[in-house]
């Protein structure tokens, strides 16, 4: 008798683990963890601004809830989220843009469960998607998996050009989706102007599409809060997408979905089905801090001190190697360089640091000169050793290659 | 200038809706919230049970740690789970099932989620899915996203009887996947004997199919630990799904995968697309208690013990009203009445009980006048009061319609 292995009886999921290649992120994370690797490759927040004292004490508020059912931070609770944190994050808070209605927020476990549920709604197989070129890893996977034909636009220093946009739609374009990140754009680092935020809203309402509008960065801007969202100007075109991994610490996994009133409920049953709900205790510990505006305020404003002038310390001391745009906010930056930079990469990492090669972020442009460093988990001093290893990596030999090390 | 409404560009969005019309979970879940209601509809832990002081002290534990990007509890973690984690569960642990190779082991966030994670990586739409009849919710819920065949199989007083696979296989069929709970399953009560388990694995491998065998209750039995799992007899065809919600706390959202080698990675890459990963602080909250082996046993003793005197107190205050197996371990009576459960319930509610009509979990076979009662949640007196509700509720009249209430 014949054992024929599993996988015979599932054709797709071969293309669907091709389709999910793009594990740039996990290998990240697997660099992070070896202490003599400088990372300049994560997002991660700075060691230092996590606010570990003031989350033991929301924690242990939370264990002391009481309700019918005991600690509702152990039990279960509704998939939308705690009723609290839906009001608390509806109209805005310090760091946090506006969610509209509370009743159309749901609480997701990290912003990356953000996007998923949304592309989950409304992205069949084979739809198009408009998205920035370069794009954030964890989009492109989500699309991808999903099977969306990706329409990537060129990003400029303003981040989306909406007449690139409009000529596409004109010429016939019927998008299931824009995906933008407004402010302080991963990897990029642009941000959109408030006329450009209008044009595109207007642009979703004449041509019937949905933006996601995924601000993660919302906070992090180095001269203060951002223009007015693109939402403003479209309310039931937009999905704003918000999290508290950047405010608060990535490790909680919350995050926010503010959806029109034709998509939240669909989202909900979505988010049901995945999940059930995200943690209570979580949830609970996030209201806490969040409602907790004098302490959000003056963290916000370390953090954005210190970002600041890590971003400056960084680009200082990469000057004539790597070529970037100084940051106005956000955590990373988009520079050029001479080399090739996914094959500098091992180079790099035997000298000790890592980064993100462009092309793992660009669709149809051409990355393989571009790079991104984050600019937030260091200190200025591990910055600079940094930035010292990469341009040992990257002093190119005559023939433009980089050298052996 | 017409403004097409968002909805124009999605033409499958109406039928996903429609797919997730099974909200009696959010139902439920909102009842639970009237504190005039005697819930019977849920699954809940009973609250005295929920280990609050021990979780406050393995949180202090978790934020105490410090790593290299600061507190491991609060930062970015690796995608299949914190390392620890892993290996403790591995083995399996007193109340939880044995899930492989440490490497194969995934960290999920709660069990809900393993079960999406697999469905998205190994069923396509229209593929057809072996599932017990009356079948999970939230499985069902999945499966009906995906847009999966599910193909029913009553199940007996003994779980899923294999002459019954059997037949249909031989017919031809060709499932994606069997999902079955081995232990006390959701509704039915129902285990699988150890030899209705060998043979559904000698089914899996002579006909190339994988199993889910989804085990949350694994801890729950009232007379000690259940059989060796279906996934002993065929390790690499069966997927392992395991929760810390029954064990530890719902509220925590852990549960984990133990997929076989051909499966773990691409599982790791759907649940990195889905949300990055599990909460970390959750994480290490679940090794700290999940390694105290004295502490875990001392609770599930406790839990098992008081679980035992409900089951019993519940059935037995509802002799002549609802006819029901005695359950041997699980958390849920799977009744019979004389009544339409459906069509009664809303008069249920009036007299102040809730619980979850058959028809909400019957596939094939007619539900009409079953009912699932959870017995955990309450305690016995209170369950007692219940029980009275529901006698007044289901005394039926003369043309066996529910009495106004």
């Amino acid at each position: 008798m014949t054992a024929p292995t599993p996988t015979v009886v599932r054709p797709r999921l071969a293309a669907r683990s091709a389709r999910l290649r793009g594990s740039d992120i996990r290998e990240i994370l697997q660099v992070v963890e070896d202490p003599r690797i400088l990372s300049l490759a994560g997002g991660l927040p700075a060691p230092a601004s996590l606010p570990v004292e003031r989350i033991g004490i929301a924690v242990d508020r939370a264990l002391a809830r009481t309700g019918p059912n005991g600690a509702p931070a152990l039990q279960y609770g509704p998939t939308e989220g705690v009723g609290d944190l839906r009001d608390l994050v509806a109209p805005g808070t310090p760091g946090s843009p506006a969610l509209g209605d509370a009743g159309r927020v749901l609480v997701t476990t990290g912003s990356q469960q953000g996007i998923d549920l949304v592309v989950r709604a409304l992205v069949d197989e084979g739809a198009p998607v408009i998205v920035e070129d370069p794009l954030y890893l964890g989009t492109r996977q989500v699309l991808e998996a999903a099977g969306a034909h990706l329409v990537p636009v060129p990003v400029d220093e303003h981040g989306l050009d909406p007449d690139r946009i409009a000529a596409l739609l004109d010429a016939g374009l019927r998008p299931a989706l824009l995906v933008c990140v407004p402010n302080w754009s991963n990897p990029s680092g642009a941000s959109l102007p408030p006329e450009r935020r209008e044009a595109l809203a207007t642009l979703a309402v004449r041509h019937g599409f949905t933006i996601v509008e995924d601000d993660p960065y919302h906070g992090l801007g180095f001269a203060g809060p951002p223009p007015a969202p693109v939402r403003d100007h479209a309310p039931d075109h937009v999905v704003t997408l918000a999290s508290a991994s950047k405010m608060l610490a990535p490790g909680l996994r919350i995050g926010f979905v503010g959806a029109p009133a034709w998509l939240a409920p669909t989202l909900a049953l979505v988010k049901q089905s995945v999940d059930l709900h995200s943690p209570t205790l979580n949830q609970l510990v996030a209201c806490d801090l969040l409602a907790d505006h004098a302490f959000l305020r003056g963290h916000l404003d370390a953090v954005v001190h210190a970002n600041a002038a890590r971003a400056t310390a960084l680009r200082d001391a990469l000057a004539g190697v790597v070529d970037a745009p100084a940051p106005d906010g956000g955590m990373f930056l988009w520079g050029r360089a001479a080399v090739d930079t996914r094959a500098a990469l091992a180079g790099a990492v035997a000298a000790g640091v890592a980064y993100v090669p462009g092309d793992a972020f660009t669709v149809a442009r051409d990355g393989s000169h571009s790079l991104r460093l984050g600019f937030a988990t260091l200190e200025p001093d591990r910055l600079r050793v940094a930035a010292a290893r990469l341009r040992t990596a990257f002093t190119v030999t005559g023939d433009g290659r980089p050298p052996l090390l």
